[in-house]
């Protein structure tokens, strides 16, 4: 890549991480004081309470709506997966995007029950990227441009945002971002993802382990991290929870995939991540612990292991009863009910 | 109480809850053939494959149905709230059910959210049960007959019942309940139920233990534990139970206080639970200890601790939500999608 008079791409990304918004206090505190006075024992909501702060201080309102949910799906495809790092073959992630658009997906449904929309980002389904193990994953220009890309997810003007991914081969991809982040031995950060165990469990630990040995040397750059690693849908998701960031729009994490997009931004900016949400803490075993490693506390604890943005797309049921109670119920004076 | 020719009332309940109906077992592996089939992962919807089966068992059908789910809030008072056990006075009881029937309390905003019914009914507000350390809750007629109302609670047919209450004072009698019927020391059942600390934690703790001592030499019987200790609510809510069981209905329990009520049947026959699921762990301290010896394992753990049936309520976003995953995904060979 040339570089440009006007500077990089990457120096764009890097800007732009350093100056975020921050949530608006005055509705924070709108939001603290109303809570205060609602029909309740101080408290009695428990995290329906917080969620409902939160939303408020990220939207800019202290009486927050949840009226435009909308769970965004980026697919890609991983060069890795050829390895046989999953039970699955690649074709399998252009079968489920048709899945996706015909509605007969587990996010469809689950979308269906709140009322959520679902918009699909198809990121050059036909053209993997190359097997990170080999070769990077992106050029700087791609790779910026493909998070440019992932800003589109707000398009639709969503007041709530979940991120969720379908990709064959990508739990080993967030894995090795994982291990590039946070060290350790490969084994540490990867798990069953589809449910890979014996020697397809093996092969996937190996490439993770090869893939970040060969970033070796450029492992204190987040930016060159995910150009060396991928994925593309990795990509376009950090780059859409910038853009939520910038329109106030408060985010929903989905699993082990959508968190190597976040933890990527947080290692830029330790309060990159304040707009957002854990929807779920997965099966994945390693997800626990990153989430504990980013300061986010998962809504919801299922077992759930699928991706398609399933676990924040059932979390956005509790976020909508959060918001309907913070902005329905009456107020102690309203009620005529007796306080503490 | 002169004894009946044809048998006591507890002598019926005890007959029905000996002769439980069992889940429909063609219906339980009807609906697990159908999980393997669904596009996706074995297992990877975690705890909503589970939770899909359940209802699919207990409706009796394999693609169950949750169309008419139904929040059933009974609400009753407690002669011992006299004793300052509550950091909220008496009367509030009385004032809640009328926020409940304005729509304007926590329950009403999450029913709404989910499309789900609310009944409230009210258990003789204006006639507290005498307090419960000086004197028996009820006569064996009465309980008996509060708790044939409570299986008014199936009247509108709903496809699943969730159970909530409101009573000033009612974990302490919760807590006095499982005091009677788990032993220990009376601290370790009562917690700050709507945020009772201090002097008042401390009548509080002396309020159950003086009422179990008073009961005293009948706890090996669940149902003379209810007759002396109450209340109305819980009385009713074990009512609701059996009658959820004898019409096919699955049944989602809330906090502490139905938690007592379930309790009390489980201590009579212990399969009278398995058509329940906990819909969340509540703040309250010993309700995940008791949610552990019921083998009820909670949906949602979120420090909820309102009562009002509002973590069974927000429970069923998530079983809509495995429901739907349920009927609306298509088979692998539908979608023709590649399998493992």
């Amino acid at each position: 890549m040339p570089r440009a008079v006007t500077g990089l791409p990457f120096d764009d990304i890097r800007n732009l991480a350093a100056s975020l918004p921050h949530a608006d206090e005055a509705a924070r505190q709108g939001a603290l004081d109303r809570q205060a006075q609602l029909v309740k024992p101080p408290g009695a909501l428990g995290r329906l309470e917080e969620i409902a702060v939160h939303i408020a201080a990220w939207q800019g309102r202290p009486i927050p709506k949840v009226d435009r949910p909308t769970v965004a799906v980026f697919a890609s495809t991983h060069g890795v997966a050829s390895r046989g790092v999953s039970p699955y073959p690649p074709e399998v992630t252009k079968q489920m995007v048709a899945t996706f658009t015909d509605g007969k997906a587990a996010v469809n449904q689950i979308c269906g029950a709140f009322g959520a929309g679902l918009r699909v980002f198809d990121l050059a389904l036909d053209l993997p990227t190359p097997d990170i193990v080999e070769a990077d994953a992106f050029t700087e220009a791609e790779c910026a441009a493909t998070m440019a890309f992932g800003m589109e997810a707000l398009a639709g003007e969503p007041d709530l945002l979940c991120l969720g991914e379908m990709g064959i081969g990508n739990t080993t991809v967030a894995a090795a971002i994982f291990h590039a982040l946070y060290g350790g031995e490969a084994e540490e950060w990867v798990g069953p993802g589809t449910g890979a165990s014996g020697e397809v469990l093996e092969r996937k630990i190996e490439a993770v382990r090869a893939a970040v040995e060969r970033a070796r040397g450029h492992l204190d750059d987040p930016l060159e991290i995910l150009r060396k690693l991928g994925g593309r849908e990795i990509a376009a998701m950090a780059g859409a929870i910038l853009a939520a960031r910038l329109q106030h729009v408060p985010v929903v994490l989905d699993g082990y995939v959508v968190t190597a997009a976040a933890a990527l931004l947080h290692r830029l900016n330790p309060a990159a991540l304040d707009h957002c949400l854990a929807g779920h803490v997965s099966a994945e075993p390693a997800h626990a612990r990153v989430l504990q490693k980013l300061g986010l506390r998962p809504i919801l604890d299922l077992g759930m292991r699928l991706g398609e943005g399933s676990g924040a797309a059932l979390a956005i049921g509790v976020v909508k009863a959060a918001v309907a109670c913070h902005s329905g119920m009456a107020t102690f004076a309203e009620a005529g009910v007796a306080d503490a």
